[in-house]
Protein backbone atom coordinates (compact mmCIF):
# COMPACT_ATOMS: atom_id res chain seq x y z
CA UNK A 1 0.00 0.00 0.00
CA UNK A 2 1.26 3.38 -1.04
CA UNK A 3 1.84 5.96 2.33
CA UNK A 4 1.15 9.46 1.23
CA UNK A 5 3.46 12.40 3.08
CA UNK A 6 2.24 16.19 3.16
CA UNK A 7 4.98 18.38 4.38
CA UNK A 8 7.63 20.82 3.48
CA UNK A 9 10.84 20.77 1.16
CA UNK A 10 13.27 23.44 1.93
CA UNK A 11 17.10 24.25 1.60
CA UNK A 12 18.32 23.83 5.15
CA UNK A 13 21.50 26.13 6.50
CA UNK A 14 22.55 24.43 9.02
CA UNK A 15 25.40 24.66 12.02
CA UNK A 16 26.34 22.09 14.50
CA UNK A 17 29.57 21.55 16.11
CA UNK A 18 31.20 19.03 13.42
CA UNK A 19 30.52 21.82 10.89
CA UNK A 20 28.20 24.11 8.51
CA UNK A 21 26.28 23.45 5.47
CA UNK A 22 24.29 25.82 3.04
CA UNK A 23 21.47 24.65 0.73
CA UNK A 24 21.02 21.69 2.01
CA UNK A 25 18.24 19.75 0.32
CA UNK A 26 15.55 18.99 3.90
CA UNK A 27 11.89 19.63 5.32
CA UNK A 28 9.68 17.44 6.72
CA UNK A 29 8.55 15.72 3.65
CA UNK A 30 11.67 15.17 1.75
CA UNK A 31 13.08 13.36 5.26
CA UNK A 32 9.80 11.62 4.96
CA UNK A 33 9.48 10.34 1.87
CA UNK A 34 13.24 9.31 1.97
CA UNK A 35 12.96 7.40 5.19
CA UNK A 36 9.28 5.83 4.35
CA UNK A 37 10.56 4.71 0.11
CA UNK A 38 12.36 2.14 2.47
CA UNK A 39 9.14 0.30 2.84
CA UNK A 40 6.26 1.46 0.85
CA UNK A 41 5.52 3.31 -2.39
CA UNK A 42 5.08 7.02 -1.48
CA UNK A 43 3.17 9.50 -3.51
CA UNK A 44 4.85 13.32 -2.15
CA UNK A 45 2.57 16.32 -2.00
CA UNK A 46 4.63 19.48 -1.41
CA UNK A 47 5.60 22.74 -3.17
CA UNK A 48 8.99 23.55 -4.00
CA UNK A 49 10.63 26.63 -6.50
CA UNK A 50 12.48 25.66 -9.89
CA UNK A 51 15.93 26.16 -8.16
CA UNK A 52 15.05 22.81 -5.91
CA UNK A 53 17.90 20.52 -7.57
CA UNK A 54 16.20 18.25 -9.86
CA UNK A 55 19.28 15.26 -8.49
CA UNK A 56 17.79 15.41 -5.21
CA UNK A 57 13.75 14.62 -6.87
CA UNK A 58 15.85 11.98 -9.11
CA UNK A 59 16.92 10.44 -6.10
CA UNK A 60 13.05 10.39 -4.62
CA UNK A 61 11.91 9.01 -8.12
CA UNK A 62 14.69 6.23 -8.09
CA UNK A 63 13.32 5.13 -4.82
CA UNK A 64 9.83 4.62 -5.63
CA UNK A 65 8.28 8.02 -4.66
CA UNK A 66 6.00 9.41 -7.16
CA UNK A 67 6.36 13.33 -7.53
CA UNK A 68 3.71 14.15 -9.72
CA UNK A 69 1.87 15.64 -7.29
CA UNK A 70 5.03 17.89 -5.64
CA UNK A 71 4.08 21.56 -7.29
CA UNK A 72 6.99 22.81 -8.81
CA UNK A 73 6.93 26.54 -8.81
CA UNK A 74 8.35 28.57 -12.15
CA UNK A 75 10.30 31.51 -10.72
CA UNK A 76 9.51 30.36 -7.45
CA UNK A 77 12.05 29.98 -4.30
CA UNK A 78 12.27 26.95 -2.61
CA UNK A 79 11.24 27.62 1.59
CA UNK A 80 14.46 28.29 3.63
CA UNK A 81 15.30 27.41 7.07
CA UNK A 82 18.16 28.12 9.34
CA UNK A 83 19.36 26.79 12.33
CA UNK A 84 22.33 26.25 15.12
CA UNK A 85 22.21 23.33 16.88
CA UNK A 86 24.35 23.54 20.76
CA UNK A 87 26.76 20.95 21.65
CA UNK A 88 23.79 19.39 23.25
CA UNK A 89 22.23 18.47 20.18
CA UNK A 90 18.54 18.80 22.09
CA UNK A 91 18.91 22.86 22.00
CA UNK A 92 18.58 24.69 18.60
CA UNK A 93 18.06 27.82 17.38
CA UNK A 94 16.17 28.94 14.28
CA UNK A 95 18.74 31.43 12.05
CA UNK A 96 16.71 31.88 9.38
CA UNK A 97 12.92 31.46 8.14
CA UNK A 98 12.19 32.21 4.69
CA UNK A 99 8.49 30.41 3.59
CA UNK A 100 8.99 31.73 0.16
CA UNK A 101 6.67 29.47 -2.00
CA UNK A 102 5.51 27.80 0.74
CA UNK A 103 3.45 30.95 1.44
CA UNK A 104 0.64 29.59 -1.05
CA UNK A 105 0.80 26.29 -0.26
CA UNK A 106 -2.52 24.84 -0.27
CA UNK A 107 -2.37 20.60 -0.45
CA UNK A 108 -5.18 19.69 -2.96
CA UNK A 109 -5.78 15.81 -3.22
CA UNK A 110 -5.43 15.01 -7.19
CA UNK A 111 -8.06 12.92 -8.10
CA UNK A 112 -7.40 9.03 -7.11
CA UNK A 113 -5.27 10.87 -3.73
CA UNK A 114 -8.34 11.05 -1.84
CA UNK A 115 -8.67 7.44 -1.54
CA UNK A 116 -5.17 7.43 0.50
CA UNK A 117 -5.51 4.89 3.07
CA UNK A 118 -1.86 5.56 4.97
CA UNK A 119 -1.23 9.76 5.47
CA UNK A 120 1.63 11.41 7.46
CA UNK A 121 0.75 15.29 7.54
CA UNK A 122 4.56 16.69 8.45
CA UNK A 123 4.69 19.77 10.77
CA UNK A 124 3.09 22.18 9.24
CA UNK A 125 0.05 24.80 9.30
CA UNK A 126 -2.81 22.39 11.42
CA UNK A 127 -5.10 24.34 9.24
CA UNK A 128 -3.35 22.48 6.28
CA UNK A 129 -2.97 19.37 7.88
CA UNK A 130 -6.91 19.85 8.52
CA UNK A 131 -7.55 20.65 5.11
CA UNK A 132 -5.78 17.39 4.23
CA UNK A 133 -8.02 15.35 6.33
CA UNK A 134 -11.60 16.52 4.75
CA UNK A 135 -10.37 15.66 1.63
CA UNK A 136 -8.91 12.30 2.80
CA UNK A 137 -11.82 10.07 2.91
CA UNK A 138 -10.85 6.87 2.91
CA UNK A 139 -8.08 7.90 5.24
CA UNK A 140 -7.53 4.57 7.41
CA UNK A 141 -4.53 4.89 9.36
CA UNK A 142 -3.22 9.09 9.55
CA UNK A 143 -0.19 10.66 11.53
CA UNK A 144 1.00 14.45 12.49
CA UNK A 145 4.10 15.89 13.67
CA UNK A 146 4.09 19.71 14.67
CA UNK A 147 6.33 22.03 16.18
CA UNK A 148 6.50 24.66 19.12
CA UNK A 149 4.82 27.37 17.19
CA UNK A 150 1.98 25.82 16.35
CA UNK A 151 1.34 25.12 19.05
CA UNK A 152 1.79 28.41 20.78
CA UNK A 153 0.25 29.91 17.99
CA UNK A 154 -2.80 28.00 16.56
CA UNK A 155 -3.46 25.70 20.08
CA UNK A 156 -7.56 25.26 18.75
CA UNK A 157 -6.58 24.21 15.28
CA UNK A 158 -3.72 21.76 16.93
CA UNK A 159 -6.31 20.19 19.37
CA UNK A 160 -8.66 19.48 15.83
CA UNK A 161 -5.89 18.14 14.36
CA UNK A 162 -4.76 15.49 17.36
CA UNK A 163 -9.34 14.89 17.70
CA UNK A 164 -8.82 13.72 13.96
CA UNK A 165 -5.40 12.06 13.50
CA UNK A 166 -5.28 8.24 14.57
CA UNK A 167 -0.91 9.13 15.48
CA UNK A 168 0.60 11.98 17.03
CA UNK A 169 3.88 11.75 16.53
CA UNK A 170 5.95 14.70 18.77
CA UNK A 171 9.33 15.34 21.10
CA UNK A 172 9.31 15.62 24.55
CA UNK A 173 9.70 19.47 24.68
CA UNK A 174 6.23 18.98 22.61
CA UNK A 175 4.21 17.14 24.57
CA UNK A 176 4.80 18.96 27.51
CA UNK A 177 3.93 22.32 25.71
CA UNK A 178 0.59 20.75 24.66
CA UNK A 179 -0.32 19.12 28.13
CA UNK A 180 1.68 21.39 30.67
CA UNK A 181 2.53 17.96 32.20
CA UNK A 182 6.41 17.88 32.87
CA UNK A 183 6.39 14.30 33.40
CA UNK A 184 6.96 12.64 29.76
CA UNK A 185 4.63 9.60 30.56
CA UNK A 186 1.98 11.83 31.95
CA UNK A 187 2.16 13.82 29.32
CA UNK A 188 1.76 10.90 27.01
CA UNK A 189 -1.41 9.79 28.74
CA UNK A 190 -2.45 13.39 28.63
CA UNK A 191 -1.88 12.94 24.83
CA UNK A 192 -4.50 10.21 24.18
CA UNK A 193 -7.10 12.33 26.27
CA UNK A 194 -6.43 14.85 23.06
CA UNK A 195 -7.57 12.23 20.97
CA UNK A 196 -5.37 10.41 18.87
CA UNK A 197 -4.86 6.30 19.57
CA UNK A 198 -1.15 6.30 19.51
CA UNK A 199 1.32 8.93 20.85
CA UNK A 200 4.63 8.74 20.10
CA UNK A 201 6.90 11.11 21.81
CA UNK A 202 10.79 10.98 20.77
CA UNK A 203 13.66 11.76 23.18
CA UNK A 204 16.37 12.20 20.82
CA UNK A 205 19.47 9.82 22.28
CA UNK A 206 17.17 8.42 24.70
CA UNK A 207 15.21 7.01 22.25
CA UNK A 208 11.11 6.89 22.51
CA UNK A 209 7.66 6.45 24.30
CA UNK A 210 5.00 5.08 22.62
CA UNK A 211 1.32 5.34 24.18
CA UNK A 212 -2.00 3.54 23.65
CA UNK A 213 -4.75 1.56 25.11
CA UNK A 214 -2.43 -0.88 24.89
CA UNK A 215 0.06 0.48 26.94
CA UNK A 216 3.56 1.69 26.71
CA UNK A 217 6.16 0.92 24.53
CA UNK A 218 9.29 2.19 26.01
CA UNK A 219 12.45 1.67 23.45
CA UNK A 220 16.12 3.35 23.27
CA UNK A 221 17.87 5.01 20.93
CA UNK A 222 20.18 3.30 18.83
CA UNK A 223 23.78 4.47 19.71
CA UNK A 224 25.27 7.29 17.33
CA UNK A 225 28.88 7.64 18.27
CA UNK A 226 29.29 10.87 16.07
CA UNK A 227 25.88 12.66 15.48
CA UNK A 228 26.67 15.33 12.90
CA UNK A 229 23.40 17.01 12.47
CA UNK A 230 19.82 16.18 13.82
CA UNK A 231 17.84 17.32 11.01
CA UNK A 232 15.46 15.64 10.00
CA UNK A 233 15.82 12.31 12.46
CA UNK A 234 12.18 13.36 13.37
CA UNK A 235 11.00 13.39 10.35
CA UNK A 236 12.81 10.11 8.83
CA UNK A 237 11.52 8.44 11.83
CA UNK A 238 8.06 9.22 11.09
CA UNK A 239 8.73 8.19 7.31
CA UNK A 240 9.83 5.07 8.32
CA UNK A 241 7.06 4.48 10.94
CA UNK A 242 4.51 5.26 8.30
CA UNK A 243 6.52 3.45 5.19
CA UNK A 244 6.13 0.05 7.66
CA UNK A 245 2.96 0.52 8.37
CA UNK A 246 1.80 1.53 5.04
CA UNK A 247 3.47 -1.85 3.91
CA UNK A 248 2.11 -4.19 6.65
CA UNK A 249 -1.30 -2.56 5.02
CA UNK A 250 -2.83 -2.87 9.16
CA UNK A 251 -2.13 -1.67 12.15
CA UNK A 252 -2.10 -4.17 15.47
CA UNK A 253 -0.01 -3.35 18.97
CA UNK A 254 2.22 -5.29 17.25
CA UNK A 255 2.87 -3.46 13.86
CA UNK A 256 3.18 -0.29 15.64
CA UNK A 257 5.80 -1.47 18.13
CA UNK A 258 7.78 -2.53 15.10
CA UNK A 259 7.67 0.63 13.68
CA UNK A 260 8.77 2.72 16.06
CA UNK A 261 11.84 0.30 16.14
CA UNK A 262 11.95 0.57 12.31
CA UNK A 263 12.08 4.88 13.30
CA UNK A 264 14.68 4.94 15.39
CA UNK A 265 17.12 3.09 13.44
CA UNK A 266 16.17 4.95 10.27
CA UNK A 267 16.35 8.59 12.05
CA UNK A 268 19.82 6.44 13.62
CA UNK A 269 21.21 6.95 9.99
CA UNK A 270 19.83 10.53 8.85
CA UNK A 271 21.72 11.80 11.84
CA UNK A 272 25.21 10.51 10.66
CA UNK A 273 25.82 13.06 8.22
CA UNK A 274 24.41 15.88 6.76
CA UNK A 275 20.55 16.22 4.39
CA UNK A 276 19.92 13.07 2.81
CA UNK A 277 23.54 11.67 2.55
CA UNK A 278 23.40 9.38 4.70
CA UNK A 279 20.00 7.86 3.87
CA UNK A 280 21.14 7.69 -0.04
CA UNK A 281 24.12 5.61 0.83
CA UNK A 282 21.96 2.89 2.69
CA UNK A 283 20.03 -0.08 1.44
CA UNK A 284 17.47 -2.58 3.29
CA UNK A 285 20.10 -4.99 4.06
CA UNK A 286 21.70 -2.26 6.20
CA UNK A 287 18.25 -1.32 8.36
CA UNK A 288 17.84 -4.75 8.79
CA UNK A 289 21.31 -5.25 10.23
CA UNK A 290 20.84 -2.01 12.79
CA UNK A 291 17.86 -3.33 13.44
CA UNK A 292 20.02 -6.66 14.48
CA UNK A 293 22.08 -5.06 16.01
CA UNK A 294 19.71 -3.49 18.35
CA UNK A 295 18.25 -6.75 19.40
CA UNK A 296 21.43 -7.51 20.70
CA UNK A 297 21.97 -4.16 22.38
CA UNK A 298 18.98 -4.46 24.13
CA UNK A 299 18.71 -7.87 24.82
CA UNK A 300 18.77 -9.67 28.46
CA UNK B 1 27.52 -14.86 48.48
CA UNK B 2 27.67 -11.84 50.66
CA UNK B 3 27.92 -8.79 49.83
CA UNK B 4 30.33 -5.93 51.24
CA UNK B 5 29.01 -2.76 51.30
CA UNK B 6 30.94 0.33 52.11
CA UNK B 7 29.70 4.18 51.93
CA UNK B 8 27.72 6.79 53.89
CA UNK B 9 24.89 6.83 56.21
CA UNK B 10 23.07 10.08 56.46
CA UNK B 11 20.24 12.52 58.06
CA UNK B 12 18.60 13.74 54.41
CA UNK B 13 16.82 17.07 54.55
CA UNK B 14 15.31 17.24 50.82
CA UNK B 15 13.05 19.41 49.09
CA UNK B 16 11.55 18.54 45.90
CA UNK B 17 8.26 19.70 43.64
CA UNK B 18 6.74 16.96 45.58
CA UNK B 19 7.09 17.87 49.25
CA UNK B 20 10.31 18.31 51.88
CA UNK B 21 11.56 16.22 54.60
CA UNK B 22 13.91 16.66 57.29
CA UNK B 23 15.70 13.89 59.28
CA UNK B 24 15.29 11.09 56.46
CA UNK B 25 17.69 8.42 56.67
CA UNK B 26 19.67 8.56 54.15
CA UNK B 27 23.31 7.64 52.55
CA UNK B 28 24.77 5.44 49.83
CA UNK B 29 25.18 2.71 51.95
CA UNK B 30 21.89 3.04 53.60
CA UNK B 31 20.21 2.87 50.41
CA UNK B 32 22.73 0.34 48.80
CA UNK B 33 22.51 -2.17 51.75
CA UNK B 34 18.86 -2.02 51.33
CA UNK B 35 18.77 -2.67 47.98
CA UNK B 36 21.12 -5.75 48.07
CA UNK B 37 18.98 -7.39 50.81
CA UNK B 38 16.75 -8.40 48.28
CA UNK B 39 19.18 -10.23 46.37
CA UNK B 40 21.95 -11.61 49.17
CA UNK B 41 23.16 -11.18 52.49
CA UNK B 42 24.80 -7.91 52.94
CA UNK B 43 27.81 -6.49 55.12
CA UNK B 44 28.01 -2.78 56.33
CA UNK B 45 30.87 -0.82 56.76
CA UNK B 46 30.12 2.29 57.90
CA UNK B 47 29.96 5.14 60.74
CA UNK B 48 26.59 6.99 62.53
CA UNK B 49 26.15 9.22 65.51
CA UNK B 50 24.02 7.66 68.09
CA UNK B 51 21.38 9.72 67.13
CA UNK B 52 20.58 7.28 64.23
CA UNK B 53 17.29 5.96 64.63
CA UNK B 54 17.49 2.36 66.14
CA UNK B 55 14.77 1.71 63.99
CA UNK B 56 16.52 1.92 60.74
CA UNK B 57 19.52 -0.29 61.68
CA UNK B 58 16.60 -2.71 62.97
CA UNK B 59 15.11 -2.92 59.63
CA UNK B 60 18.17 -4.01 57.80
CA UNK B 61 18.76 -6.59 60.32
CA UNK B 62 15.62 -8.15 59.63
CA UNK B 63 16.23 -7.66 56.05
CA UNK B 64 19.48 -9.84 56.49
CA UNK B 65 21.99 -6.94 56.75
CA UNK B 66 24.93 -7.48 59.29
CA UNK B 67 25.16 -4.25 60.89
CA UNK B 68 28.33 -5.78 63.16
CA UNK B 69 31.14 -3.86 61.20
CA UNK B 70 29.04 -0.35 61.51
CA UNK B 71 30.24 1.53 63.96
CA UNK B 72 27.91 3.87 65.90
CA UNK B 73 30.02 6.35 67.63
CA UNK B 74 28.43 7.62 70.91
CA UNK B 75 27.56 10.91 71.67
CA UNK B 76 28.28 11.39 67.73
CA UNK B 77 26.31 13.37 65.34
CA UNK B 78 25.84 11.47 61.97
CA UNK B 79 26.41 12.77 58.71
CA UNK B 80 23.66 15.28 57.12
CA UNK B 81 23.07 16.34 53.80
CA UNK B 82 20.67 18.88 52.62
CA UNK B 83 19.75 19.16 48.62
CA UNK B 84 16.74 20.58 46.65
CA UNK B 85 15.57 19.06 43.68
CA UNK B 86 14.50 21.67 40.45
CA UNK B 87 11.18 20.14 38.48
CA UNK B 88 14.43 18.41 35.99
CA UNK B 89 15.30 16.04 38.91
CA UNK B 90 18.17 15.55 37.32
CA UNK B 91 19.10 18.78 38.31
CA UNK B 92 19.95 19.33 42.29
CA UNK B 93 21.79 21.93 44.48
CA UNK B 94 23.44 21.01 47.68
CA UNK B 95 22.22 22.99 50.63
CA UNK B 96 23.55 21.62 53.73
CA UNK B 97 26.51 19.44 54.45
CA UNK B 98 27.85 18.27 57.81
CA UNK B 99 30.39 15.97 57.83
CA UNK B 100 29.96 14.97 61.51
CA UNK B 101 30.95 11.41 62.83
CA UNK B 102 32.15 11.14 58.48
CA UNK B 103 35.07 12.89 59.19
CA UNK B 104 36.87 10.19 61.11
CA UNK B 105 35.80 7.35 58.96
CA UNK B 106 38.65 5.18 58.38
CA UNK B 107 37.40 1.72 57.34
CA UNK B 108 39.18 -0.82 58.46
CA UNK B 109 38.08 -4.54 57.28
CA UNK B 110 37.92 -6.40 60.37
CA UNK B 111 38.76 -10.44 60.97
CA UNK B 112 37.19 -12.31 58.15
CA UNK B 113 36.06 -9.19 55.93
CA UNK B 114 39.43 -8.97 54.64
CA UNK B 115 38.37 -12.35 52.17
CA UNK B 116 35.11 -10.72 50.81
CA UNK B 117 34.42 -11.55 47.09
CA UNK B 118 31.94 -8.95 46.10
CA UNK B 119 31.92 -5.53 47.30
CA UNK B 120 30.60 -1.97 46.14
CA UNK B 121 32.42 0.99 47.51
CA UNK B 122 29.51 3.87 47.67
CA UNK B 123 30.51 7.46 46.92
CA UNK B 124 33.16 8.21 49.57
CA UNK B 125 36.96 9.45 49.02
CA UNK B 126 38.83 7.85 46.84
CA UNK B 127 41.12 7.53 49.27
CA UNK B 128 39.17 5.50 51.54
CA UNK B 129 37.81 2.96 48.64
CA UNK B 130 41.27 2.61 47.79
CA UNK B 131 41.86 1.53 51.41
CA UNK B 132 39.22 -0.54 51.60
CA UNK B 133 40.92 -2.22 48.00
CA UNK B 134 44.04 -2.74 49.86
CA UNK B 135 42.59 -4.51 52.35
CA UNK B 136 40.07 -6.74 50.41
CA UNK B 137 43.08 -9.45 48.99
CA UNK B 138 40.27 -12.08 48.12
CA UNK B 139 38.20 -9.35 45.63
CA UNK B 140 36.67 -11.32 42.93
CA UNK B 141 34.30 -8.33 42.01
CA UNK B 142 34.79 -4.83 42.98
CA UNK B 143 32.37 -2.36 41.87
CA UNK B 144 32.63 2.08 42.52
CA UNK B 145 30.46 5.39 42.43
CA UNK B 146 31.79 8.59 42.69
CA UNK B 147 30.82 12.20 42.78
CA UNK B 148 31.20 15.59 40.74
CA UNK B 149 33.34 16.79 43.99
CA UNK B 150 36.41 13.95 44.16
CA UNK B 151 35.96 13.86 40.35
CA UNK B 152 37.02 17.73 40.84
CA UNK B 153 39.04 17.20 43.28
CA UNK B 154 41.11 14.18 43.68
CA UNK B 155 41.07 13.57 40.09
CA UNK B 156 44.45 11.05 40.67
CA UNK B 157 43.35 9.36 43.35
CA UNK B 158 39.90 8.46 41.42
CA UNK B 159 41.80 7.23 38.50
CA UNK B 160 43.39 4.84 40.86
CA UNK B 161 40.58 3.86 41.92
CA UNK B 162 39.36 3.48 38.07
CA UNK B 163 42.37 1.46 37.36
CA UNK B 164 41.91 -1.49 40.50
CA UNK B 165 38.17 -1.82 40.62
CA UNK B 166 36.08 -3.97 38.14
CA UNK B 167 32.98 -1.66 37.91
CA UNK B 168 32.22 1.77 37.72
CA UNK B 169 28.87 3.07 37.68
CA UNK B 170 28.30 6.50 37.67
CA UNK B 171 25.96 9.13 36.30
CA UNK B 172 25.62 10.85 32.46
CA UNK B 173 27.00 14.46 33.48
CA UNK B 174 29.82 12.51 36.09
CA UNK B 175 31.20 10.39 32.87
CA UNK B 176 31.65 13.17 31.17
CA UNK B 177 33.28 15.24 33.56
CA UNK B 178 35.60 12.35 34.33
CA UNK B 179 36.18 12.01 30.09
CA UNK B 180 35.82 14.99 29.28
CA UNK B 181 33.61 13.71 26.10
CA UNK B 182 29.92 14.83 25.57
CA UNK B 183 28.80 11.74 23.68
CA UNK B 184 27.70 9.49 26.69
CA UNK B 185 28.68 6.11 24.25
CA UNK B 186 32.10 7.67 23.77
CA UNK B 187 32.50 8.60 27.15
CA UNK B 188 31.35 5.10 28.67
CA UNK B 189 34.00 4.26 26.42
CA UNK B 190 36.81 6.22 27.70
CA UNK B 191 35.98 5.32 30.99
CA UNK B 192 36.55 1.44 29.74
CA UNK B 193 40.52 2.84 28.95
CA UNK B 194 40.68 3.76 32.83
CA UNK B 195 40.97 0.41 34.02
CA UNK B 196 37.13 -1.02 34.47
CA UNK B 197 35.95 -4.10 32.97
CA UNK B 198 32.89 -2.40 33.13
CA UNK B 199 30.97 1.01 32.96
CA UNK B 200 27.67 1.41 33.71
CA UNK B 201 26.28 5.29 33.50
CA UNK B 202 22.60 6.18 34.46
CA UNK B 203 20.85 8.68 32.81
CA UNK B 204 17.66 8.46 35.25
CA UNK B 205 14.49 8.55 33.38
CA UNK B 206 16.05 8.27 30.45
CA UNK B 207 17.08 4.64 32.11
CA UNK B 208 21.12 3.58 31.74
CA UNK B 209 23.88 2.48 29.43
CA UNK B 210 26.57 -0.45 30.21
CA UNK B 211 29.91 -0.96 28.12
CA UNK B 212 32.25 -3.79 28.05
CA UNK B 213 34.35 -5.33 26.15
CA UNK B 214 31.11 -7.33 25.38
CA UNK B 215 29.74 -3.86 23.62
CA UNK B 216 26.98 -1.93 24.90
CA UNK B 217 23.80 -2.83 26.61
CA UNK B 218 21.12 -0.29 26.52
CA UNK B 219 18.63 -0.34 28.78
CA UNK B 220 15.14 2.24 29.52
CA UNK B 221 14.32 2.80 32.88
CA UNK B 222 11.30 1.82 34.22
CA UNK B 223 8.45 4.05 33.76
CA UNK B 224 7.88 5.94 36.80
CA UNK B 225 4.37 8.07 36.64
CA UNK B 226 5.49 10.87 40.12
CA UNK B 227 9.42 10.82 41.39
CA UNK B 228 8.74 11.49 44.29
CA UNK B 229 12.15 12.15 45.03
CA UNK B 230 15.06 10.50 42.96
CA UNK B 231 17.72 10.19 46.12
CA UNK B 232 19.58 7.41 46.68
CA UNK B 233 18.40 5.95 43.39
CA UNK B 234 21.59 5.44 42.22
CA UNK B 235 22.34 3.96 45.58
CA UNK B 236 19.72 1.39 44.93
CA UNK B 237 20.91 0.88 41.60
CA UNK B 238 24.10 -0.03 42.73
CA UNK B 239 23.07 -2.56 45.36
CA UNK B 240 20.56 -4.18 43.38
CA UNK B 241 23.31 -4.91 40.92
CA UNK B 242 25.74 -5.75 43.00
CA UNK B 243 23.28 -7.77 45.50
CA UNK B 244 21.96 -9.72 42.38
CA UNK B 245 25.71 -10.48 40.95
CA UNK B 246 26.92 -11.79 44.78
CA UNK B 247 23.85 -14.33 44.52
CA UNK B 248 24.94 -15.32 41.13
CA UNK B 249 28.19 -16.09 42.63
CA UNK B 250 29.45 -15.42 39.03
CA UNK B 251 29.61 -12.57 36.82
CA UNK B 252 28.95 -13.33 33.54
CA UNK B 253 28.06 -10.46 30.26
CA UNK B 254 24.83 -12.19 31.11
CA UNK B 255 24.52 -11.91 34.24
CA UNK B 256 25.78 -8.28 34.44
CA UNK B 257 22.88 -7.44 31.91
CA UNK B 258 20.72 -8.85 34.18
CA UNK B 259 22.00 -7.06 37.12
CA UNK B 260 21.58 -3.85 35.39
CA UNK B 261 17.96 -4.48 34.64
CA UNK B 262 17.60 -5.26 38.46
CA UNK B 263 19.20 -2.12 39.21
CA UNK B 264 16.68 0.37 37.47
CA UNK B 265 13.58 -1.40 38.75
CA UNK B 266 14.89 -1.55 42.40
CA UNK B 267 15.65 2.23 42.17
CA UNK B 268 12.15 3.19 39.93
CA UNK B 269 10.36 1.68 43.82
CA UNK B 270 13.08 3.96 45.71
CA UNK B 271 12.17 6.84 43.75
CA UNK B 272 8.65 6.62 44.62
CA UNK B 273 8.72 7.82 47.91
CA UNK B 274 11.08 9.41 50.42
CA UNK B 275 13.84 7.88 52.03
CA UNK B 276 13.43 4.08 52.56
CA UNK B 277 9.90 4.13 52.91
CA UNK B 278 8.94 2.67 49.38
CA UNK B 279 11.70 -0.06 49.95
CA UNK B 280 10.31 -1.12 53.18
CA UNK B 281 6.94 -1.98 51.62
CA UNK B 282 8.01 -4.15 48.66
CA UNK B 283 8.76 -7.93 48.21
CA UNK B 284 10.44 -9.81 46.17
CA UNK B 285 7.24 -10.64 44.50
CA UNK B 286 6.96 -6.78 43.43
CA UNK B 287 10.32 -6.88 42.19
CA UNK B 288 10.22 -9.64 40.18
CA UNK B 289 6.41 -8.30 39.02
CA UNK B 290 8.04 -5.09 37.83
CA UNK B 291 10.40 -7.03 35.81
CA UNK B 292 8.12 -9.22 34.26
CA UNK B 293 6.37 -5.60 33.05
CA UNK B 294 9.50 -3.95 32.31
CA UNK B 295 10.09 -6.97 29.47
CA UNK B 296 6.21 -6.05 28.27
CA UNK B 297 7.15 -2.83 28.08
CA UNK B 298 10.32 -3.55 26.04
CA UNK B 299 9.31 -6.68 23.39
CA UNK B 300 9.15 -5.69 19.95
Amino acid sequence: MSLLVIGSLAFDDIETDHGTITDAPGGSALYCAAAASFFSPVILLGVVGDDFPSDELNFLRKRGVDTTNLDIIPGGKTFRWGGRYETDMNKRTTTNLELNVFTGFNPVLASGLEKSEFIFLGNIDPDLQISVLDQAKNARFTGADTIECYIKDKPDRLRSVLKRVDLILINDDEARLITGEHNILTAARSLLKLGPQYAVIKKGEHGSILASADGLFIVPAFPVYTVIDPTGAGDSYAGAMFGYLAKQGEVTPESVRKAVVYGGIVASFTVEDFSLARLKKITNADIEERLAQFRSLTRF
